[in-house]
């Protein structure tokens, strides 16, 4: 973590910038294809970014909801649609391992089992 | 809303039973079809669904994240993931009405514009 006077000061070398926000002309987040390297700025949750943010930004995203999330929600939706993506793209499909993701990823007191 | 000493007792005609749930043995949600007619059933945060309900289930779903969401995140993703896969399938795509959307859905004070 570091803090920086304005967002753009953080941008790392070669990454795309993805603004996440309900603005006008913005891209609909299920037909979005996320750039390989991607820094993803999102608007805070009363208000919005600021516009030199959105004028720098290599794309604009909306996520298409009635009524706007969350921050933490965006984030979470946002993430999982890239990784959603990302998997259809791999021939070698790492959800072929799912069992094994469940076991270290699931609550220590669930034993269910899909009979 | 209505209580139900069980939530198979809530189910309603027609309607599949759709657990999202950490279960060995579960699809993973980027692979899964959603069917039209869904009773989704989530788990609790500090626990799991209960194996009766899992037994009855018509599909088990788990979000592949390193760790577990909380509920209310889990539900989100859920309901992204069903929004963007049914608008893959309809031919008059109603993101094509983004900006009307954007309008009512973004906070007041959020006067932003891609340029």
């Amino acid at each position: 973590m570091r803090s920086v006077d304005s967002l753009l000061d953080a941008v790392p070398e070669g990454a795309k910038i993805v603004c996440i926000e309900l603005v006008e002309g913005a891209v609909a987040l299920p037909e979005f294809e996320h750039p390989e390297n991607a820094f993803y700025v999102f608007g805070p949750e009363d208000g919005s970014l600021e516009q030199a943010v959105v004028d720098r930004a290599d794309a604009v995203v909306y996520i298409p909801t009635i009524g706007c999330m969350n921050l933490a929600a965006t984030v979470n939706v946002l993430l999982y649609d890239r990784m959603a993506k990302s998997y259809q793209q791999q021939a070698n499909n790492p959800l072929d391992q799912g069992d094994q993701l469940i076991r270290q990823s699931r609550d220590t007191n669930n034993l269910l089992q899909v009979k």
